[in-house]
């Protein structure tokens, strides 16, 4: 069953192959536009965003196409965060209840995983080293330019699915549309990637199952494993300022500075500075936008419709979570983009401002509260609440994380409610013990109880 | 004294003309590119933002150069809001104290005077009917094209100034550096512009000094008096829903609305359908940006840099503002364009933004609360505060549009103060009268007496 419609969908990334594969299993004949070369032979640039985690949201997106099984065999789970002091010493918070996990991939791995799906399929065809140079909103029609030979050539499909990222071309061209809403905001924070090598016959040096956090009150480090014994840590510091990536200039400074810092990790980072120079300085976007089509002509999807920030490990699975929705609306309205498009978008929007806010806001948590032990006490009693009430109490970090029924703004809300309870819950405890306490008990009971 | 550095100013509107006057009084050697033809000889398009309102901050700019008085030959003071409701009933709020008053000018006049001030400089060149297509961030190089023969050119000026407006070329180039944050939210209203033609002799139809409102809750229309007897009004109207641009489909649709809902204003325009269907439907959108310079050698100046919508008549004074505020900084570090931008750029932006939320708030003022007796009430109220307490207090109107040496965030947070006062103080009054009431003069010493 080929049908009709010729679709391009821009961006062989992570969500445009997804979605490449959810729109060849309904039958139409896809082709995919991909700027860089296939990664699967070339040579890769370092620095950039070498892991991310997956979460529920994701996960559901892949066994919808039946391939949750093969990368969760190389995928790593982590089951807490581990905090690490300035003396080096740990603490604990787990990400759910037992056996919840977000689990460590490979960015480029998981991108070879899912361009050898879409090479399999005979309705996908992918064109590497594609560059969108201009899209005309009016007409459809695309100018590419072939990276090697410099060639332009136009393509005019009937449905352009810009997956094209959070830099997105075509998103560019529909913002010369009249009423087309756009935000890019840019945190004052940039990242930068190092690396923690195996120790000893390949052994990862940290706690392997767990996300590591070192947080410092304005900045952070964050460490995730992977499969071949490394980790692969992210340094999140201001650009700016005392201290930042403007006032580390030397390798002495970069030195000393890690040695006072992150004690315990910089004696496990021999490649520490010449890491620090060699790579890039990443920067941190939110972009929102609206509308996300065009017509029913033309849809952003993933990041090219709504990035965010790292700190809640939604991206990836946000874009993902895009595919799914898109599939079933499909289903739902075979044919029929505008229906589609309209009734994506209206639906999508609100769950993805929700997530780009989250995501912002848990920089906070992450870099500042989670060092703080009244933060900590708040999560256990939260646990505690969550094991009494399970029909009226999940943290919001499960409902983000764990619920992928749950809309992202739903999900958001609840949060805020949540917030307000635990807001007067904690002015009564001291002590995880208080949580036995009888105004504790009856406050709940008052607020939750049925 | 001829300066070295070859100076750009993109864009030959209101902004751009200004702005290259001031340069050039400066010493420098200016030219100006603009994308139209030259209006002084052109054919006008009709139905797009023919007045303005100038204020204070407006007035200032031009007297620092010496060409108010010509100016103010042109335009028409307007001392009051008269309010027209569903009967053709009048209701009056006066703009601010006895002689105070905004001017409706004429865009297109207006820009006219300053293109022949700037055409008069020895050291200011005016370039017409060149289109930017590229601006090469990082050489400053420019690639323009001559509209009129296709034929492209390029130009490297030491300095770009950036005064092409709210849709900006040069702005769109500077979105694709590292870091730029942008907005741009368009309301769901469009605007439409209509007449209402002279009467016998050339008389006004409506009372001339005064801007005239048709406050109708969720939208309204406007009017501005011109110097040829005419009033030009604008609708501000939903795109869609009901009612909306979109549902009103027919001529026989749009008369019978108008006769319904504008009656006094419909009986004035006979060729009211014939414009309705004409003249397009603009949008209204709000641009944030920042940074607005890159390495001292760009600079976004007036909408280019923030865009806001009309409803406070603040978009033109806002950029004339940049004008006069730029020089000075010129003046303190004559050359040192990094310093100046920098410095500008820090001023700048707080008090763009506000005046960015100040005129979507004035929207919901303008359509729907001028109705309202109580709000009127609280109007006349102020003025007697105002009188009575002149050193603290000022109505936030006249601080925005009478008060040039008030920056917009402070106008805006003073403005804020007072409405708390108020919130408190209209409980206790019913009437004019009430004024006098022992609580209320009590409140009032206490919070304002020194």
């Amino acid at each position: 069953m080929e049908k009709d419609s010729q679709l391009s969908v821009m961006g062989g990334g992570l969500v445009g192959c997804l979605l490449s594969l959810y729109l060849a299993r309904q039958g139409y004949s896809v082709d995919v536009y991909e700027r860089r070369p296939d990664l699967r032979r070339a040579e890769l640039a370092g620095g950039r965003s070498i892991n991310l985690a997956l979460s529920d949201r994701g996960w559901r997106a892949l066994q919808n196409i039946g391939i949750a099984q093969d990368i969760k065999k190389v995928a790593i789970p982590m089951y807490r965060r581990v905090m690490h002091d300035l003396q080096g010493h740990l603490s604990y918070q787990p990400y759910g209840q037992e056996g919840q996990a977000i689990y460590s991939v490979s960015r480029n791995g998981l991108n070879q995983a899912l361009l050898d799906l879409a090479e399999a399929q005979p309705n996908i065809s992918l064109h590497f080293q594609q560059q969108v140079l201009d899209v005309e909103v009016a007409t459809n029609k695309i100018t590419l330019a072939d990276v090697a030979s410099g060639e332009q050539h136009q393509i005019t499909p009937d449905v352009i699915f810009a997956a094209d990222g959070a830099y997105s071309m075509v998103r560019l061209s529909l913002m010369k549309t009249d009423r087309f809403n756009y935000e890019q905001s840019y945190l004052n924070y940039g990242y930068k990637e190092l690396t923690i090598p195996p120790g000893a016959e390949g052994a990862w040096q940290l706690e392997k199952n767990a996300l590591h956090i070192w947080p410092r009150g304005q900045y952070m480090m964050i460490a995730l494993p992977n499969l071949d014994g490394t980790f692969t840590c992210t340094l999140f510091f201001p650009f700016e300022g005392e201290p930042s990536f403007e006032a580390l200039q030397t390798p002495g400074q970069v030195q000393a500075f890690f040695e006072k810092t992150f004690p315990d990790a910089a004696a496990l980072m021999p490649d520490l500075t010449q890491e620090y120079f060699e790579n890039p300085t990443g920067s941190l976007v939110t972009v929102k936008c609206f509308p996300w089509s065009h017509e029913g002509k033309i849809l952003l999807v993933g990041d090219a419709a709504h990035a965010i920030v790292p700190f809640y490990g939604q991206g990836m699975n946000a874009g993902f979570e895009d595919c799914s929705v898109l599939s079933s609306l499909l289903e739902q309205h075979p044919g029929d983009w505008e229906s589609i498009f309209k009734t994506f978008q209206e639906a999508r929007k609100p769950n993805t401002d929700a997530i780009a806010d989250l995501a912002v806001y848990n920089f906070i948590e992450m870099r500042d509260k989670v060092a703080d032990p009244r933060f900590l006490l708040q999560k256990k009693i939260e646990a505690k609440i969550t094991a009494q009430y399970p029909d009226s109490w999940l943290p919001l970090y499960s409902m983000v994380t764990f619920s992928p029924d749950l809309p992202y703004a739903e999900a958001l809300a609840n949060g805020r409610r949540q917030d307000e309870i635990m807001r007067h819950l904690m002015d009564h405890i001291q002590t995880e013990e208080d949580y036995s306490k009888p105004a504790v008990q009856a406050y709940l009971q008052n607020h939750l109880g049925k």
